[in-house]
């Protein structure tokens, strides 16, 4: 990276929060049950999106789309990081702390990382769920808070990139069931549950929790959403935390502050899903610099591959010159800088986002390729012909289990869906939001529909040509890219039936 | 790794030979037209194995088999290694380079590795695809022998473990069109195919090749034979060459020799499939030190996952005791050593074999399971509502693209199969060998092997179960093995309708 002007960057830095599995279970989102006066705060000081979406909705490929503005596809990470799933970017990836580590730009993260490996994800000061304990460094929040110190006691000269990554409030049912489905108890205080001295739980009755319409309403999933909004009080009470240090140590007024989350709500049509619920994501965007719309929403449309341009652009830094693989054309980033959004409202562009993912678990191939425009969602499902993967971790969960027993027991849901359609999709899917804002209807072989399915195809066509999609001509046809097709890549077709 | 014992093994070196891709078109497998002299030669000296089988029938997940003992989806190579494919084996595997590293031998690889990451594959003496040109490196015989004499001109005091991994009979229609579909013009001297002083391209009319039984026998077909035996006629001459070298350098008495390949031929039924031409390999096994059945074929069953512990038992080196991702029992090896089948035939055991493959490319998700018995066959394809998946090298095939236009254009297939049969395959195949050695019909729903069919299902699972596969419960189920099943791993059903 190369500064692009001779402006001094001694004062400017970044701080990124990305919470875990979170949702809009807060004051600022409308949730007016679920308490979180440190978001609230922020956001105060934020532009606020309404219409954020993840790149991917799983924690490795999302946190490597945050990380290098790439979509999973294009930077390797198809699926998890950790253990037999095994994925990692490509290591000619520029990632945005190598980008800065070169720009003498001083970088660090703290809590969870979980992308890889280290060589294109290389932060100078790290502690991270790569060598410690997750539960420590990313659901401790006093000692973030510690950590957090001790990042801006060791500040140099340099400006600072600080990424913090939140475990909360994602579950724990799947490896520390001990502590409650979402870690809700971990660190309260109760025998066997040791202490952290800056949270101060907040307890909610199931009775009082708001469903979101895409989870059943069930006494069993009300209390799982209790134990979420508990943890999320442990979330909201360590990013004020942080805050306050970043505004003990001075830095307060020249720190640019972005919070938001990796994927979904661990519930069903959240993570690992396409679809709104799935994808949407809280975003606040927070400079000191520009301070206009300052609690403002925008209705501008923002991706998370936006983070990189965003930061690039706050320092100044540009986008380095490379390619993937021998290809012939540079790596290009698609997204694009969030900053003028902080003077005003666009007046075009910023009206879509796409999104890809591939697998999450090792076993979960199920590859799907998403546009999201002002008023409809196109999801592209390559392997439509099985069942939809289920995680382990959504696997055991009380909603899940519930989901299974009732449909086993021939009980009511009390679900806008049922269990065979959520297992059983089509190729194609199609919703009109305007008139179906819960992607009830597949209005895709809808023959007034078809112009508008034509456009969007193509667009995410496009797009995927421009990422460098391995997947662009799945599930029909064979990409040739190789040897005669080198400078000329075509799809061509497998005659398959698809 | 330690020695069991206190015997020298300062004369105890072994010398494995792989090809890319090679079958039976050997005079050794009694093909008569392929003229393979060399590999006669060596097999005058060698056991020769009837019923050797890959553990997976694809480049990169093979070759991590054969260099790790270890099964794809226990050693993480869950497909191919290059570019956006990108898979690597888990960073705690012990492969057998490193191991021998660590006993004192010296190690070196000359050729075709396909493997990563570095780490886990670390060879002393190292001239790969890797870092080099495969076409110099894997098909110069000339080059390859040249570095074949660096090797042995460089040799120390302790015995060594030096693989040659031949890339010959690959296709390269895919990479190189531009040297003929198998790279046959390659280094031939014609102009634009360079020299190759030590190769004599031997040429072989369309007319006089042997059509295996599980490929169309068209004028195409045939042509494409005629060209992997011409590139055939280089591998050969190049073991020849090789075999001069390590006499010349005065080890033939003391070295033990292995020559296999790594997956089945790049036709129908062959590379990435499970099936009989798919999995069967050529395996020669020589020891100077052990004679007695020098030329002799034999009956027992052997899988490409022996090699290490038949390695590990020539060098008196013992397999470590480690594991995987915190796993609490040991890694244990599932093959066995095959120097006592040097001595006499066996009276027991050797006499089944499993297979397992999961993506090949990363677009081919298509994971199958597979255990081959004295008179059976079972196959397991876990995505088997999709069509089965067409690799890049294979679409653009001559053959490929016969079979694709004459089912286009209605014309005879003279083909034993069908384009629709191949692609859709069942969740289940039970091939009964002793009646139906082509595999034409499953009985896998009939009645009278529903006894045979259970116990060979219990047989695969028990393997999977011992072998830490991740798809052990798929596509019915989900694995759990964390949290509260860390030491009770259970399947658990998803009621997904399979
Ligand atoms: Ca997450
Ligand atoms: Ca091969
Ligand atoms: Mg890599
Ligand atoms: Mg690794």
């Amino acid at each position: 990276g190369q500064k692009r002007s001779s402006h001094s960057r001694r004062d400017r830095n970044v701080l990124v929060i990305i919470a875990d599995d979170a949702g809009f279970e807060t004051q600022v989102y409308n949730n007016t049950v679920c308490k979180t006066p440190n978001l609230n705060a922020l956001a105060a000081k934020s532009l606020i999106f309404k219409h954020a979406y993840t790149s991917v909705s799983s924690c490795s490929p999302s946190r490597s789309a945050i990380l290098t503005g790439l979509p999973e596809h294009q930077n390797g990470m198809y699926g998890l990081h950790n253990t037999y799933h095994h994925f990692e970017s490509f290591d000619e990836v520029q990632s945005l702390s190598k980008i800065l580590n070169n720009s003498n730009i001083r970088t660090g993260l703290i809590g969870k990382k979980h992308v890889g490996p280290e060589s294109v994800y290389p932060f100078e000061f790290e502690y991270s769920g790569e060598d410690y304990s997750i539960l420590q460094v990313g659901r401790n929040i006093t000692k973030m808070k510690e950590l957090t110190q001790k990042f801006f006691q060791t500040q140099d000269e340099r400006p600072f990139f600080l990424y913090i990554g939140f475990h909360d409030p994602h579950r724990c049912g799947h490896t520390h069931p001990e502590y409650g489905a979402f870690c809700e108890k971990f660190g309260n205080g109760e025998a066997g549950m040791g202490t952290m001295p800056d949270w101060k739980p907040v307890l909610y009755d199931p009775k009082d929790v708001i469903v979101p319409y895409f989870v059943p309403d069930t006494p069993i999933v009300r209390e799982e959403l209790s134990a979420q909004y508990t943890t999320i009080s442990r979330l909201d009470q360590g990013i004020g935390l942080v805050l306050k240090e970043l505004e003990a140590a001075g830095y307060s007024d020249n720190t640019l502050i972005l919070y938001s989350s990796d994927n979904g709500i661990p519930f069903p049509y959240g993570r690992t899903n396409a679809y709104e619920p799935s994808t949407m994501e809280p975003l606040l965007v927070s400079s000191p610099l520009t301070t206009d719309r300052n609690g403002q929403t925008t209705e501008a449309f923002a991706s998370l591959v936006d983070i990189v341009p965003t930061v690039l652009d706050w320092f100044n830094v540009s986008y380095p010159s490379y390619h993937i693989f021998g290809k012939t054309k540079d790596v290009e980033l698609t997204g694009k800088s969030l900053l003028p959004l902080l003077h005003e409202e666009p007046t075009e562009g910023f009206d879509r986002a796409f999104m890809s993912q591939d697998l999450h678990e090792i076993t979960m191939f199920y590859p799907m390729r998403a546009l999201r425009t002002r008023t409809m969602r196109l999801i592209h499902n390559l392997n439509f012909r099985m069942p939809f993967p289920i995680d382990q971790d959504f696997y055991i969960s009380g909603t899940f289990q519930d989901i299974l027993n009732r449909t086993r027991e021939g009980q009511p849901l009390h679900w806008f869906s049922n269990l065979q359609k959520y297992y059983n999709r089509p190729e194609w899917e199609l919703f009109d939001l305007k008139e179906d804002p819960q992607e009830t209807r597949n209005v895709a072989m809808e023959e007034q529909y078809s112009v508008i399915l034509k456009d969007m195809k193509l667009q995410l066509l496009n797009w995927q040509n421009v990422t460098s999609d391995p997947f662009i001509c799945a599930p029909w046809g064979v990409l040739q890219d190789a040897g005669a097709y080198k400078y000329n890549h075509q799809c061509m077709p497998l005659d398959n039936g698809l």
